[in-house]
């Protein structure tokens, strides 16, 4: 028995697992939404009935961590395994009670959600493959940030002071236009900044973008590798 | 007579079908300025004559709908088929009378416009291989969405009530910022915000980005594969 | 003479042909510091200084035009090639003494810069090769700004009439939106909106910048060509 | 003992190395943030000390600057040389006592990180190779955004002349929307404008992203390379 239940949680070719992996989904889509109208004011009325809804997932997550545990072949090692400790984030903030404002923790719980993603294992070792780069890459972006923010605030700081009190405000800037977001809260106003900013949008726009294209080949690597 | 009508109407290579190409698309093309300009206000003296002609169009799509009834060799499956669907849908809101603010549906007779293009074939072809690709990146794009929405509606709510006043509009947010869109009517202005939208903003860029490029190459290889 | 005037205008390799396209490049460098500078409110004591320099280069580019007509093997082909056709535009403004509101069109001037480029027969070849792509991509763009244009506006107008009065002004919604420049003029603030324009940026991103990566590309090959 | 010393600073293989890289990157980071914390306004009380920490780093910056020259193999080749001038106008701000307003220059001295990065050959020999065409597509970018500023200053000026007064604030315009930021501090809002600037981004939009793909792709070249 231990066996047979070890196999309907793991296997990914047989007809049960595949219809527990869509009721898995389906349970999370529904909770998902649910989350989301717990938010909203004119669902006040029926907040009670929402939150209700949460105890389904929870029971349905606990039993299933709980048969994992009984069926793995080496019950330790699931416990402190990656997808165990996973598992585990997803539960404990509810039975932990956490206060109101704590309680947006259980957003972890949807990162359960990759353990019934076959192409799990490809994401893995693409990031593994690309991890080095990922890191000098985000360093070079904070470097540049960080030189545009210094430049900016040295241009604006004495015209704008609400807009670029210090360099902290200043990476904010920076941020927004070297991803080109650009919303408009704060911009340079003088011809040395304008100028500056023409300048570091053009060089850093290439270096800044490098790790979100690094991070987007990875995962459209490990996909193409699945299919 | 009857073979003679298919010829015309589905042979790309004769000058006569090619004749009838540039007609159609010289009728679409003038049928969409007046659509556009009926909704002008400074046009309304003219809007009974603007409204006239949409007429023309419908008998010239009508003619055409009942010639390829009749010369399709199997008239039955012709109707069912995709570009016989398409030219019902295109043709039934005239002829139903549908009020005026329904009346916007008109735009879905410019579909027909893909029947006649010869790539049209490619596109679906190269639609088809990227179909499983387009909707893993879509699930993962919508999931990236939701957990920087959350994110910023925990930091957000608190101070900016009015602007992000639930997880449906921290979406908006989340939306116009992933795809550096920026409108600048919602952003964040605590540090703890600002902080969370760069990370998410770094993360987030390549995969967001995923469906639209895998939208794109399939679009430029179905035109360069048609050259 | 007339052959080595013909030399010394044309050849690239000579030390001569290229201090002649130095000192062009400066001449025309200088005008278009000096056309900006003409536009400034502080420089309107100094206005008459900035005009009267035009006189140089329309007398520089005057002598070399006749030269090159002089020089040229068949006269009549010369006049009417390309680059002779450019340089005409270039000088006519000038000469006919065209009001005040008009002479912007005297930025033509410097598409003769491009005469001197020994990569402009690339650029040529790169563009007439990507030639059809480009209609149909530009064709296609038009065609989902216009599909964007039409259902923001159905869900837009009812609420801000000042701001979505027609599909004109519609559409300029959907270029700043799936351009990604996002200004920040224009945006839906309805919930059906939002979603449309969500699903939109989406569809149309890869899209729309279809026609600017063909662009970028054929310049991209057109350099690295003559290189 | 010289050559120990000229082994340990310029050897990238030995642990002793490789423990004072490490030591010195922290010290850098500290410095950054040091350098950060000082223009908080709600750090005022605490500057003193802020400042006082600038010491260390110049300390510990000349000494290696003196031992590097001592151990250099050819000292005055070393002091001329790109790296020894790098540490030189990383230190001279400090030691010639600039005014606070001058001071921002200190950020010149994180430049020197660079020589601590065994990817530095790499990278200067990826832009050496992209150094042509670097410049052609620079020019190219900025002549478009000329053509840009004068066409949005003939359409907008009369109507905005505030907000286009001239060219060069045109310019700024064109850059801000050519990359794609939009701030939304200047748009065209003329019809004739808005359709120029609809032209523009979708013609330009390829070739001002030119430069920064250039940019990011020696980045991504060099660092691939050295892995």
């Amino acid at each position: 028995m231990r066996e047979r239940i070890h196999f309907y949680l793991t296997d990914k070719d047989s007809k049960i697992a595949r219809g527990i992996d869509i009721f898995i989904y389906t349970i999370i889509f529904i909770t998902v939404i649910d989350h989301a109208l717990q938010t909203m004011d004119s669902m006040a009325a029926y907040h009670i009935y929402l939150e209700s809804w949460e105890v389904i997932p929870i029971v349905i997550f606990s039993i299933e961590y709980l048969l994992r545990i009984y069926s793995a072949p080496n019950r330790v090692k699931f416990i402190f395994s990656f997808w165990g400790l996973v598992d585990l984030i997803a539960l404990i903030p509810y039975y932990l009670g956490l206060p109101a404002d704590l309680r947006e923790i259980r957003v972890l719980r949807f990162l359960s959600l990759l353990k019934y993603e076959p192409a799990s294992k490809n994401i893995a070792a693409a990031f593994n493959r690309i991890k080095k780069e990922l890191i000098i890459f985000t360093v070079l972006a904070i470097f540049i940030l960080y030189v545009a923010a210094v430049g900016i605030y040295h241009f604006e700081n004495p015209v704008q002071p609400d807009k670029f009190p210090d360099i902290f405000h200043s990476m904010w800037w920076a941020v927004a236009t070297l991803t080109t977001v650009g919303y408009g809260d704060v911009f340079p106003i003088t011809g040395g900044g304008k100028l500056f900013a023409s300048v570091v949008v053009y060089v850093g726009l290439g270096l800044v973008a490098l790790p979100a294209g690094l991070i987007g080949g990875a995962f459209s690597e490990a996909f193409s590798k699945d299919k």
